[in-house]
């Protein structure tokens, strides 16, 4: 259960500020789902849904260096790490609708488990970075 | 500082159980340089170490789904997530190995922190995952 | 689901160590409202919940430098950063409960999902402390 | 050591994009002083700069529900629990500069670690959450 | 709900990799019980499946320096910290199984707690190691 | 560096309430070592010092149904997983005060490591909790 509301589409009709946004998330996503992270911050703070949508759209929907499907890939293992049961289903959903394959989840997930055992093992010992890792000035 | 011995290039030639370790990272990486987390693994646990070494070297240096460049970034995410400095440093000079370019390490950077700041608000707000997200039996 | 039984009020009567402390949380809130992270201490550890429950109380009602507000919006900070959604549930209700206005949440929000986002850069880019920073002898 | 380079004033003089910023910071703090976390992103990433920075001032610098001393605690309760050593001193000494006590700063401390301690207690019993703290629709 | 299909025993029976997984799950612990944990694997990578069941099998089930019960604590301890709902679940059955009595329960619970408050207190005041914890070369 | 100052012995004669701490810390460890984080602590809350200690000392040095060294090696594990440094600094030293041998130590890293491989796995697939492992009421 949530501890904020979830804003209704009867709710963000009657919100020029929030209408704008889910309208946003719609046309860009070319698809009528709207969900709930985005209901949730819609209820908390109005402002904050745009800038955050903004941050979002940014970064996940316009071409870059990385592929949309690398950039979901990506958010899933941070999601991951921090527990954020919302995030790993929203990501994953996200990442299948991008093209990632079986083959890829399961390497993704070998990446995530791999990384988190070395660091614990590293955090665990206190292992000092080599000197070789340092950036040149 | 590290709670646990580094193992020297002297004392691995003496353990044949290590020596055969680094022998094979240094003929995977093709390069002499063995890093400090192997020589802490092989002062705590020579077995272990046969077992972490076969686990990254199976999944970081084999084909598969991924390419390895991939598989870098998204091992430094979630090293960023875990506060891991020492694979923070390892894993972001192994992709720049792989030929992570600086606008995909800008990309990977802005990732993390975005993933990061929705990990904790849908936390803080404890959004309830859609049954959009569901997975079909 | 829980890992441990949850002490009922009647179980909590015939044991008068869990009774002294579940009388003492409700006197000190004025509600007959015990929630449950004390039914559960008190299954697993009644002299831990006496001494939980005492580090609650001095420290969340009792007047000092911050107040109680704060202090709850504070500890959903923590919260949300450790994913605890049964603690970010608790207290959030605290904190509307001492007066947490919807604006001061939707900042609380804002500043956790900042805060998580440099946090997660700053330790991807492993960006050395400023000499600046350094607290004086 | 970071792996990024660090911008130097005489390279963000170079550079309009970083130059611009870094004036921005030194006007709206009213110091000479650029930390590194913004000379490590405009090295990494001059929009991400941009826009980090940003964030930073709209939410940090601004008169808002919250006053900056009690956001700037959150922001460290926030980067204890996230293990960012350079955040806990950056923001450390933010929030002294903008008037944190020490008798603030105590009991910011204890409210992290009893938050903390409760935090791992809620997740190692997996207490459910009370049907009173339901938000109502 | 699973972000992946949970393989059922009539589709393991199908899978040879994967029947042989969950036949030596079921004569290792001499138990028909499947958990979910390896049914989720099962779905996304059956090699997966295999190499983790084998790093189980060979840390948790075979005779060491400690005891299994202790082993079983343990692993609740860094699953209570990674905020791992599930394996919080699973690992105190298992300890419960190998003889945690509820008085060992209780101490261990004590103990994730006091570490995480004296963890956030010493991340937060950035205390630097004393030298006398040094390891001597 | 610390952001804290740290209380010298010197400072420490001059104020009762932190002079009987440290004198107990002495005494009950028959050492006269007295480590940073207490003095960390003495500088910012001489009351919380007491508490901390207080907490610290009833749970670490007095007999239970755990033995020391088995308690410092979970110390160690919470540690590790919440990245503090320092945290894992003192309490491998104290581990190892207690008598934990290097067979011990390694195979508390191996389950550190496998606990945190499985703690992500479970959460980026996000596996239901069993039936089978509900607490009976």
């Amino acid at each position: 259960m949530s501890v904020v509301h979830l804003v209704t589409d009867a709710e963000a009709k009657a919100n020029p500020a929030i209408k704008a946004v889910f309208d946003d998330i719609r046309a860009t996503r070319k698809s009528d789902f709207v969900n709930n992270i985005w209901r949730a911050l819609a209820a908390v703070d109005p402002a904050g849904l745009q800038r955050t949508w903004d941050g979002v759209k940014s970064l996940m929907a316009v071409p870059g260096a990385l592929d949309q499907k690398t950039r979901e890939m990506i958010y899933i293992a941070v999601s991951a790490a921090n527990s954020c049961e919302y995030c790993v289903h929203s990501h994953t959903a996200a990442a299948r609708a991008q093209g990632m394959t079986a083959a890829e989840h399961s390497e993704l997930l070998q990446i995530i488990a791999l990384a988190a055992s070395t660091n614990h093992l590293a955090n665990a010992m206190q292992v000092p970075v080599d000197p070789e890792f340092q950036t040149p000035d």
